[in-house]
Protein backbone atom coordinates (compact mmCIF):
# COMPACT_ATOMS: atom_id res chain seq x y z
CA UNK A 1 0.00 0.00 0.00
CA UNK A 2 1.49 3.61 -0.80
CA UNK A 3 1.93 5.79 1.90
CA UNK A 4 -0.05 8.32 0.22
CA UNK A 5 -3.28 6.10 0.90
CA UNK A 6 -2.77 5.60 4.44
CA UNK A 7 -5.62 7.50 6.20
CA UNK A 8 -3.96 9.64 9.26
CA UNK A 9 -5.19 7.63 12.07
CA UNK A 10 -3.61 4.52 10.40
CA UNK A 11 -0.64 6.46 10.11
CA UNK A 12 -0.30 7.48 13.70
CA UNK A 13 -1.93 4.60 15.40
CA UNK A 14 -1.67 1.71 13.27
CA UNK A 15 0.69 -1.18 13.38
CA UNK A 16 1.83 -0.62 9.56
CA UNK A 17 5.43 1.19 9.17
CA UNK A 18 5.13 3.53 6.17
CA UNK A 19 8.82 5.46 6.87
CA UNK A 20 8.39 8.70 4.96
CA UNK A 21 11.39 10.10 3.06
CA UNK A 22 11.96 13.77 2.16
CA UNK A 23 12.67 15.13 -1.51
CA UNK A 24 16.60 13.57 -1.26
CA UNK A 25 14.76 9.77 0.21
CA UNK A 26 16.52 10.52 3.42
CA UNK A 27 15.10 11.05 6.96
CA UNK A 28 16.80 12.15 9.99
CA UNK A 29 17.71 8.85 12.63
CA UNK A 30 18.55 9.93 16.46
CA UNK A 31 20.46 7.60 17.94
CA UNK A 32 20.21 7.09 21.87
CA UNK A 33 22.75 5.24 23.99
CA UNK A 34 20.45 2.35 25.55
CA UNK A 35 21.48 2.44 29.01
CA UNK A 36 22.20 6.11 29.82
CA UNK A 37 20.00 7.49 27.08
CA UNK A 38 22.26 10.09 25.86
CA UNK A 39 21.60 11.37 22.58
CA UNK A 40 24.86 10.27 20.92
CA UNK A 41 24.26 11.33 17.45
CA UNK A 42 21.79 12.69 14.80
CA UNK A 43 22.20 11.55 11.05
CA UNK A 44 20.34 10.36 7.89
CA UNK A 45 19.29 7.02 6.44
CA UNK A 46 17.89 6.04 2.88
CA UNK A 47 15.73 3.10 2.70
CA UNK A 48 18.73 0.90 1.60
CA UNK A 49 20.54 1.76 5.52
CA UNK A 50 17.20 1.21 7.46
CA UNK A 51 16.60 -2.02 5.71
CA UNK A 52 20.63 -2.71 6.58
CA UNK A 53 20.29 -1.66 9.91
CA UNK A 54 16.93 -3.63 9.91
CA UNK A 55 18.92 -7.01 9.22
CA UNK A 56 22.15 -6.46 10.31
CA UNK A 57 21.32 -4.84 13.96
CA UNK A 58 24.13 -2.44 13.77
CA UNK A 59 23.55 1.20 12.41
CA UNK A 60 24.04 2.40 9.46
CA UNK A 61 23.78 5.47 8.00
CA UNK A 62 23.68 7.41 4.49
CA UNK A 63 26.85 9.77 4.25
CA UNK A 64 25.57 12.95 2.48
CA UNK A 65 29.12 14.15 2.18
CA UNK A 66 30.56 11.25 0.62
CA UNK A 67 27.35 10.00 -1.08
CA UNK A 68 27.26 6.04 0.03
CA UNK A 69 26.26 3.68 2.70
CA UNK A 70 27.74 4.14 6.08
CA UNK A 71 27.82 1.94 8.61
CA UNK A 72 28.80 3.53 11.84
CA UNK A 73 32.11 2.22 13.17
CA UNK A 74 33.47 0.32 9.56
CA UNK A 75 36.64 2.19 9.96
CA UNK A 76 36.71 3.14 13.99
CA UNK A 77 35.00 -0.44 14.59
CA UNK A 78 32.78 1.78 17.14
CA UNK A 79 29.68 0.43 16.06
CA UNK A 80 26.17 1.08 17.47
CA UNK A 81 24.55 -2.02 18.19
CA UNK A 82 20.65 -1.87 18.06
CA UNK A 83 18.62 -2.14 20.97
CA UNK A 84 15.22 -0.56 19.61
CA UNK A 85 13.77 1.09 16.93
CA UNK A 86 11.19 3.65 17.04
CA UNK A 87 9.35 5.69 14.95
CA UNK A 88 7.45 9.46 15.57
CA UNK A 89 3.66 9.79 15.36
CA UNK A 90 3.80 10.59 11.51
CA UNK A 91 6.46 8.77 10.23
CA UNK A 92 9.24 10.49 8.98
CA UNK A 93 11.73 10.13 12.00
CA UNK A 94 13.45 7.41 13.75
CA UNK A 95 14.92 6.66 17.66
CA UNK A 96 17.15 4.01 17.89
CA UNK A 97 18.37 2.85 21.20
CA UNK A 98 21.42 1.54 20.81
CA UNK A 99 24.55 0.17 22.47
CA UNK A 100 27.87 1.79 21.46
CA UNK A 101 31.35 -0.02 21.15
CA UNK A 102 33.17 3.44 21.65
CA UNK A 103 32.76 7.21 21.41
CA UNK A 104 30.42 7.82 18.63
CA UNK A 105 31.65 11.17 17.58
CA UNK A 106 34.72 10.93 14.81
CA UNK A 107 36.14 13.81 17.22
CA UNK A 108 36.45 11.01 20.17
CA UNK A 109 33.55 12.47 22.01
CA UNK A 110 31.24 10.11 23.32
CA UNK A 111 28.13 12.08 22.29
CA UNK A 112 28.17 14.41 18.79
CA UNK A 113 26.96 17.13 21.32
CA UNK A 114 29.18 17.90 23.09
CA UNK A 115 28.89 21.88 23.51
CA UNK A 116 26.12 24.25 24.99
CA UNK A 117 24.82 26.88 23.23
CA UNK A 118 24.71 30.27 25.68
CA UNK A 119 21.20 31.65 24.19
CA UNK A 120 22.06 34.79 25.21
CA UNK A 121 25.78 35.46 23.83
CA UNK A 122 26.76 37.02 21.07
CA UNK A 123 27.39 34.28 18.30
CA UNK A 124 30.99 34.62 18.15
CA UNK A 125 31.51 32.96 21.48
CA UNK A 126 28.59 31.34 21.99
CA UNK A 127 29.79 27.65 22.89
CA UNK A 128 31.03 26.29 25.43
CA UNK A 129 31.76 22.52 26.51
CA UNK A 130 28.52 20.82 28.15
CA UNK A 131 28.66 19.61 31.01
CA UNK A 132 26.72 16.43 30.38
CA UNK B 1 32.24 35.46 9.44
CA UNK B 2 30.77 32.94 7.14
CA UNK B 3 30.84 29.69 7.79
CA UNK B 4 32.48 28.67 4.64
CA UNK B 5 35.20 30.28 6.13
CA UNK B 6 35.60 28.73 8.97
CA UNK B 7 38.42 25.89 9.15
CA UNK B 8 37.07 22.41 10.54
CA UNK B 9 38.87 23.00 13.74
CA UNK B 10 37.10 25.92 14.64
CA UNK B 11 33.73 24.71 13.73
CA UNK B 12 34.39 21.18 15.69
CA UNK B 13 35.97 22.69 18.48
CA UNK B 14 35.85 26.60 18.91
CA UNK B 15 33.31 28.83 20.63
CA UNK B 16 31.93 30.09 17.65
CA UNK B 17 28.13 29.21 16.81
CA UNK B 18 27.73 28.99 13.21
CA UNK B 19 24.55 26.86 12.24
CA UNK B 20 24.29 24.73 9.21
CA UNK B 21 21.15 25.04 7.86
CA UNK B 22 19.64 22.78 4.89
CA UNK B 23 18.93 24.18 1.46
CA UNK B 24 15.62 24.91 2.76
CA UNK B 25 17.14 26.76 5.81
CA UNK B 26 16.10 24.33 8.43
CA UNK B 27 17.85 22.38 10.78
CA UNK B 28 16.98 19.10 12.98
CA UNK B 29 16.28 19.93 16.45
CA UNK B 30 15.69 17.07 19.03
CA UNK B 31 13.83 17.43 22.28
CA UNK B 32 14.70 15.61 25.13
CA UNK B 33 13.05 16.09 28.64
CA UNK B 34 15.55 17.89 31.39
CA UNK B 35 14.92 15.34 33.83
CA UNK B 36 14.46 11.95 31.98
CA UNK B 37 16.44 12.39 29.12
CA UNK B 38 13.44 10.55 26.80
CA UNK B 39 12.75 11.89 23.26
CA UNK B 40 10.33 13.79 22.97
CA UNK B 41 10.10 15.21 19.49
CA UNK B 42 12.19 15.89 16.53
CA UNK B 43 11.22 19.16 14.53
CA UNK B 44 12.81 21.87 12.28
CA UNK B 45 14.34 25.10 12.74
CA UNK B 46 14.97 28.20 10.84
CA UNK B 47 17.20 31.14 11.49
CA UNK B 48 14.13 32.83 13.18
CA UNK B 49 12.66 30.18 15.25
CA UNK B 50 16.47 29.34 16.28
CA UNK B 51 16.32 33.39 17.72
CA UNK B 52 13.16 32.88 18.59
CA UNK B 53 13.62 30.24 21.07
CA UNK B 54 17.08 31.84 22.26
CA UNK B 55 15.41 34.52 23.39
CA UNK B 56 11.72 33.72 24.36
CA UNK B 57 12.91 30.43 26.28
CA UNK B 58 10.38 28.32 24.81
CA UNK B 59 10.68 25.74 21.87
CA UNK B 60 9.25 27.69 18.71
CA UNK B 61 10.07 25.32 15.00
CA UNK B 62 9.25 26.04 11.95
CA UNK B 63 6.21 24.05 10.86
CA UNK B 64 7.27 22.65 7.10
CA UNK B 65 3.16 22.06 7.06
CA UNK B 66 2.03 25.04 8.15
CA UNK B 67 4.53 27.00 6.41
CA UNK B 68 4.91 28.98 9.30
CA UNK B 69 6.54 29.99 13.07
CA UNK B 70 4.90 27.41 15.15
CA UNK B 71 6.00 27.93 19.27
CA UNK B 72 5.47 24.30 20.46
CA UNK B 73 2.29 24.66 23.03
CA UNK B 74 0.65 27.50 21.18
CA UNK B 75 -2.58 26.16 21.06
CA UNK B 76 -2.42 23.65 23.36
CA UNK B 77 -0.64 25.27 25.99
CA UNK B 78 2.03 22.36 26.51
CA UNK B 79 5.14 24.61 25.78
CA UNK B 80 8.59 23.45 26.36
CA UNK B 81 10.80 25.42 28.64
CA UNK B 82 14.57 25.35 27.51
CA UNK B 83 16.20 24.47 29.90
CA UNK B 84 19.72 23.53 27.82
CA UNK B 85 20.33 24.08 24.05
CA UNK B 86 23.23 21.90 22.64
CA UNK B 87 24.88 21.44 19.02
CA UNK B 88 26.53 18.64 17.48
CA UNK B 89 30.41 18.74 16.42
CA UNK B 90 29.67 20.10 12.83
CA UNK B 91 26.60 22.59 13.55
CA UNK B 92 24.14 20.72 11.38
CA UNK B 93 22.00 19.44 14.30
CA UNK B 94 20.43 20.80 17.33
CA UNK B 95 19.76 19.15 21.11
CA UNK B 96 17.22 20.94 23.36
CA UNK B 97 17.15 20.25 26.72
CA UNK B 98 13.98 21.09 28.34
CA UNK B 99 10.97 20.98 30.70
CA UNK B 100 7.64 19.87 29.28
CA UNK B 101 4.69 21.41 30.74
CA UNK B 102 2.57 18.74 29.12
CA UNK B 103 2.40 15.60 26.35
CA UNK B 104 4.41 17.13 23.85
CA UNK B 105 2.80 15.37 20.80
CA UNK B 106 0.00 15.92 18.96
CA UNK B 107 -1.78 12.55 19.56
CA UNK B 108 -1.50 13.31 23.63
CA UNK B 109 1.35 10.63 23.97
CA UNK B 110 4.02 12.21 25.98
CA UNK B 111 6.81 11.52 23.36
CA UNK B 112 6.26 11.20 19.57
CA UNK B 113 8.56 8.36 20.02
CA UNK B 114 5.54 6.11 20.99
CA UNK B 115 6.07 2.71 18.85
CA UNK B 116 8.59 0.38 18.32
CA UNK B 117 9.75 -1.18 15.19
CA UNK B 118 10.01 -5.05 14.55
CA UNK B 119 13.13 -5.37 12.66
CA UNK B 120 11.93 -9.11 11.37
CA UNK B 121 8.62 -7.99 10.33
CA UNK B 122 6.65 -7.41 7.20
CA UNK B 123 6.48 -3.62 6.95
CA UNK B 124 2.54 -4.16 7.06
CA UNK B 125 2.46 -5.03 10.81
CA UNK B 126 5.98 -4.00 12.26
CA UNK B 127 5.09 -1.18 14.53
CA UNK B 128 3.28 -1.92 18.00
CA UNK B 129 3.25 0.26 21.51
CA UNK B 130 6.76 1.05 23.19
CA UNK B 131 6.84 0.06 26.66
CA UNK B 132 9.20 3.37 27.53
Amino acid sequence: MDRTSIAQEELEQGSRFAPRFDEAGLMPAIVVDADSGDVLVLAWMNAEALERTRTSGRVTFWSRSRGRLWTKGETSGNFLEVEEMLVDCDQDALLIRSRPHGPTCHTGARSCFYRRIDPAAEDGNALSPSQG
